[in-house]
C-alpha cells in the first residue's frame, strides 16, 4: 500500500505538532503545509523540506497545488472553520482528522458525519486524550469493575494563556473534558448546565463551570479557563471501591490509584458513626511514554488503511459537539440545565 | 472585670478545640463542659479538672449546676441542635457564640439576631476563616486595591471524613467558603446556584458544586465534598492585576501573590493575538502564626467585655444562612439559580 | 502487676511528649516530672495535676520527693547530662529510658551499658525512628529481600531552628539517622568519616555531613543541620531491586517503592549502551497510624514488665555513640576515615 | 563580518541540542555535523538538511570535507576524547567550544589552555549553567550582598540514568555543580574531599558525595549520582540574612529567596536560648525565559567575533578540571582531603 499523501491545514499553535508526527509516522507522507499566513509557511518551510507548502485551501483539496494528489487531510484551523473546511475536504474525497470540536452547531456536525458517511471516506476528531495512556488506563479500570460503581468526576483544566477572542473557555478547553467523560462513562450525559464568565472582553467566556447528568447521579463536573495563576490539569474520578486523580502535570505519577471508600456500617452509634472510612495503599501504574498525538495519528491512518472507524470517530466528535451545544444553551440562560436529545 | 464564665455545649468533634482555647484565654474561665455523651465528658474530666461536667443543659442555662453562675456560653453541637440551644441561651441571658451554621433556616437566624439585640446580648458565630491570617492578609490586599478589580474566586474543600447523615456537605463544608467570600468581597451574593450529589446515602448531598452571583460579573464557586481521595483546601483569587492562591495546607506558602495578568492590546494581528499576557514575581507573605480559632475565641471575649459586635456577628452569620438556604432551594430545583432578598 | 511508677526529668522541649505519652500509657503512671526551671514545672502542673512535681533529681531518685517510690526513669535533659544522669537513676535501682545519645563518649556509654546489666535493671534509649512505621515498613521489605540487594542510603535532616550552644548537629540530629541506619542495615559501619562547618558560633557544627562504610561497598550518607531554609527529613535507599524514598514530611505517602532499577545487558552496542534502565509501577502502602513515641514507651513498659531487652536497648545506644565517636575524631581531622573497633 | 562556519562533532546525546541553537542562532551557520555512527548521521540529515554530514573528523578539521571551510568546531564527544579532539581542532585553527570536561587531567586542561592562547583562537567549555538565568540571578544577590555573608551551598543532582561505563559520576555529572560553585563564590575550593561507591560494575562510581573548601569556611557540598529512584536537581545556598533554593526542576517558582536567618542573642535565657530565628517573606522572582544553551552558544559566537574571552573559557574549564583531579586523587585515597594547587 503507497503511503498515505497527507496535507495538513493551519501552521499555527496545534498544527506542527500534527506536522511532526505525521511528519515522523510510517505508512504516511506529510505532503503539504497549507496556511494563508506567510510568516507560518516560512517557519513550516525550515522544519519540512519535503512537504509543498501551499496557500491556497481551494487548490491544495482540488489536487492543484505543489503537493499534486492527497489523500488525506488534517485540520487544525480555528474552531469556527472546522465545519466549512471539514465539508470541502470531504466533499473533495479526502479523509478528515480535524480538531475539536468538530463544529460549532449540532446540525453541523450531524451534517459532516453523514456526508463523510456518503462519500465513504474517515471522518475523525482530535480528542486526543482519549489517546491518552493515562486515561486509557483509567478506562481499562473501570471496565474492570476495579473502582466499584463510578459516583462522579470533576476536573480542572485552567492556565493563563491561549486567551480567545472568537470562541469562550467552552468551546475551547472543555472539549477535552468532554471528550474524556464520554469516554470513561460510555454513554451521554442527560442533561448539561454550564455557567461562566466575560471578563477580558465582553463577548466570551473566560471561565466556565460545567455540570454533565448522566443517568443513575453519574456526575462530571468541569472547571475550565485561561485566566488562572497556576496552570493545572487535573482530573479526579471518585468510585464506591476506589478513587483515582489523574493529574497531567505531575513529573511523577500521573495516575494515583487510592483504594480509599467508605463502608456504611449496619450499627450506628448515637446516630453518628454510621460510616467507616477505608484508607489503604495508593498505587502509581506504570504508563507506556507513549506521546497521546502520536497514537491519534496511527489510528487516523491505520483506520483509512483498514477501512474501519477510528475510536474518535465523527460520531464521537457530533457527541461532544451535542453537550457542547446544550451547554452553550445553558450558559446563555444564566445556568438552566438543558436536556440532550 | 471578673473572669467572662464561659459554658461550653457538645464535646464531639469542635468542642474540644473550644475547651483548649477558652481555658487558655485570659479574661475568662472554662467554667462548664455540658455534653449528654458521659463518654465525652470523661473525656473532659481528663483535660479540664477546673471545669465542672454537666450533662443537663437546661441545669446549665439556668445557673443551677455545679458551675454555678454562667455568662456566656459555646455551642458545638450538631448543625440542627443550634437555633433551638442558642435560643435558650439567649433568654437565659447568656452570650453565645455558636458554630457555623447559626441556623437551618433564615427566618430562625433573623429570630435568633433580633432576639439577641433584644435581650441586649453577644450573638456570635463560629465563622472561624475570617480570623485566618491568610484570609486576612488577602482581605487586606484586595482592599488596597493591589490585586485590580476581583474577577471571581473559586474553591475546593474537599477529603474524605466527616461523613454527616443529618446534613448535606452544603450545610456542613460550604459555609467555610461562603462565609470567607462574604467577608473577601464584602457584599451578598444576587443568586445562588447548587448541584450536588447523593451517593452514601439517599438523603443527604455528598457532593456540592456552588455558585454565588455578585453584582457586576464578581463570582464565587465552591466544590464541598466530604468523598475525596485527597484532603485539599484551595481558594484562587482572580483579579485584573494580581491572582491568589490560598491553600491552607500547604507546609510553607499559605497565601502566593501572583503577578500575573492578561493585558489586552490595542493593536491585534491577524485578529489573533490581541492580548499579552503578563508574568511577573510570586510573593509568599509571611503571615503570622496565630491559631484562627484563638483569634476567634478571644474576639468573643473582647465583644462582650467592650459592649461592641464581634467580626462574626449574628449579622454575619444570617448572611451565610441566607446564601445556604437559597442554595439549598436550588438544589432542590436541579441547578436553578435562586435570587437573595 | 501494680502499674510502673515513672519520673521524668527534664521538662523542656521533648520531655512533655514523653509526659504526654506516658500519661496515657496502660500499665504505668507518670508519678512525678522533675525539672530545675520552675517555670517549666508551672507548666507540667498545668497538664498533668496527678504527677508530683519536683526539682531535686536526688530527692527523686532517693524516693523521697512528693512521689514517693518511683520505679522508672525517663530521662529528657541536655545531652551532656545523659551520662551522669542515667548513671544516679541506675545506681538508686531504677530502670531508665534516656534520650539519644546515651552519652558523649564510648566509654561512657559502656559503663551505663555494664552497669545496667550488673544491677539487673532495663537501660532503653531514645532512638525514636526505629519505632517508627514507615522505617519499620522499610526494614521488612529490606529483610524479606524484596528491594534486592541494598546499594546505599542517604539522609536529609535539616531545619531552621534547634539550634545549639553546647553539642554539635553531628551529635544532635545525626543520631536520628545513624541509628536508623544500623537497624535498617543490621550491622555496624567498618568506618565513618564526618565533614562539618560552624558559622553561628565557632565552636558547634551547624551542618554536618557523614558517611557511614559498610562492608561490602555497602554505605549511608547523612546531611544534617539546623541552619536550612526549609526542613527536609527525607532517606532514599537505593537497591538493585527497587528504590525506597521516606519522605517524613509528606503529607500522602511517607513511603514510596519504586520498582526501578539499572539492568546490565550482555551485548553492548558501540560500548555505550551497556546498560537498560527498568521503571515500573511506585507502591504507597499504608502505613498504621501509629505515633512512633508512643510504640517506644509502650515497649519500655513492656520490657520492663517482661523483663526482656527493648528494640532500642543499651546496646543500640552503644553503638550509635561508637558511630558518633569515630565522627567526632573524623570532623576533628578534617574528614579522615575513622574505622570502628 | 560574514557568518562564523561552525562544525559540530559528535551527534549523541548533547550534539543535536547545540546543532538546534547554533542552527537558528544569528552570526553563524551550522556548516557540517560530524559523527562516525552512521545511523546517527541519518537523524541529523533529517533534522538539518543544510548541514553537510562528515564521518571523518580529520577532513572535517583540514577543510576538506563537503563542508568547505569550517571557522569554529562545538565538541560533544565522550569526555576522553574532548582533550585529543580540542587540541586537534585548535592546532587546525579552529575556535573551539567544548564539552565538560576540557580534559581528564590538569596537565592536559593548562596544555590546551595555552595553545589556545598560542594559536589565539577563542577556547570555550561547555559549562551551560554558568548561563542559567536562575544561576546568574542568584549570582547577582551574592554580588549585591543580599543574602549577607555566604556560608555554605549544598546541591544534590541525582537520576536514574545516563549510566556511563568509561568515566564515573563525578567526572559525568559533578562538573554541573562545580562550575556552578566556582562561578558564585568567585573563587577556587583550598582543598577537595570525595567519597563514591560502584555498583553497577566494578570500574566506575555510580555515586558521589563531593565537598569543597573555600577559604573563611565557605563550604560546597555535591551529591551526584545516575542510580537513583527520582530526578533531583536542586542547589541550596545558606548565607548569613537570606537563604536561597534553586530547583532546577520547579515547574514553578526554580528560585525561591527566603528572608530567613538565625540572629544571636546577646543576652541568653538558662544558657539556652541565645538565638533568634528569623522568617520573613519567601520571593519567587521571575526569571527569563532564556534556554541557558542559546546564551551559551551565543556566548561562544559573540567571543569570537569580537575577539574576546567568553564566560566559560579555557580558563574556567581547567579550574574545573583542578577540581576534578583532585576530587579524583580523594576518591582513590578513601575521602583523604586533598589541597589543591
Amino acid at each position: 500500500m503507497p503511503p498515505l499523501r497527507i496535507g495538513l491545514i493551519g501552521f499555527g499553535y496545534w498544527g506542527p505538532n500534527l506536522a511532526r508526527n505525521f511528519h515522523a509516522l510510517p505508512g504516511c507522507t506529510l505532503a503539504a503545509i497549507c496556511d494563508a499566513n506567510p510568516e507560518r509557511l516560512a517557519k513550516a518551510r525550515d522544519l519540512y523540506q519535503s512537504a509543498a507548502l501551499v496557500q491556497d485551501v481551494d487548490a491544495l483539496l482540488a489536487n492543484d497545488s505543489d503537493a499534486g494528489v492527497i489523500d488525506a487531510i488534517a485540520i487544525a484551523t480555528p474552531a469556527r472553520s472546522h465545519y466549512p473546511l471539514t465539508k470541502a475536504a470531504l466533499h473533495a474525497g479526502k479523509h478528515v482528522l480535524v480538531e475539536k470540536p468538530l463544529a460549532m452547531t449540532v446540525t453541523e456536525a450531524r451534517e459532516l458525519v453523514d456526508l463523510a458517511a456518503a462519500v465513504g471516506r474517515t471522518l475523525m476528531v482530535g480528542h486526543v486524550f482519549e489517546y491518552n495512556p493515562a486515561v486509557r488506563h483509567i478506562k481499562t479500570l473501570l471496565d474492570e469493575g476495579a473502582i466499584g460503581r463510578p459516583y462522579y468526576l470533576y476536573s480542572t483544566r485552567v492556565n493563563l494563556g491561549r486567551v480567545q477572542s472568537d470562541i469562550n473557555a467552552l468551546w475551547s478547553i472543555a472539549p477535552h473534558d468532554i471528550s474524556i467523560a464520554l469516554f470513561l462513562f460510555g454513554q451521554m450525559p442527560v442533561s448539561v448546565s454550564a455557567r461562566g464568565a466575560r471578563y477580558l472582553n465582553g463577548e466570551v467566556e473566560d471561565v466556565i463551570f460545567l455540570t454533565l447528568d448522566f443517568p443513575d447521579g453519574l456526575l462530571a463536573h468541569v472547571h475550565a479557563s485561561w485566566l488562572d495563576p497556576s496552570k493545572m490539569r487535573r482530573m479526579t474520578l471518585v468510585g464506591s471501591e476506589k478513587m483515582i486523580i489523574y493529574d497531567d502535570l505531575a513529573v511523577e505519577g500521573k495516575v494515583k490509584v487510592y483504594d480509599k471508600g467508605v463502608i456504611r456500617l449496619t450499627d450506628p452509634q448515637y446516630g453518628e458513626y454510621q460510616y467507616r472510612l477505608h484508607a489503604g495503599d495508593i498505587a502509581i501504574p506504570k504508563l507506556p511514554l507513549l506521546e497521546p498525538l502520536r497514537l491519534e495519528c496511527e489510528d487516523f491512518v491505520a483506520a483509512i488503511q483498514r477501512g474501519a472507524a477510528p475510536l474518535a470517530d465523527g460520531h464521537s466528535g457530533l457527541r461532544v459537539v451535542q453537550v457542547l451545544e446544550a451547554a452553550q444553551q445553558s450558559l446563555r440562560s444564566g445556568g438552566q440545565p438543558v436536556a440532550i436529545a
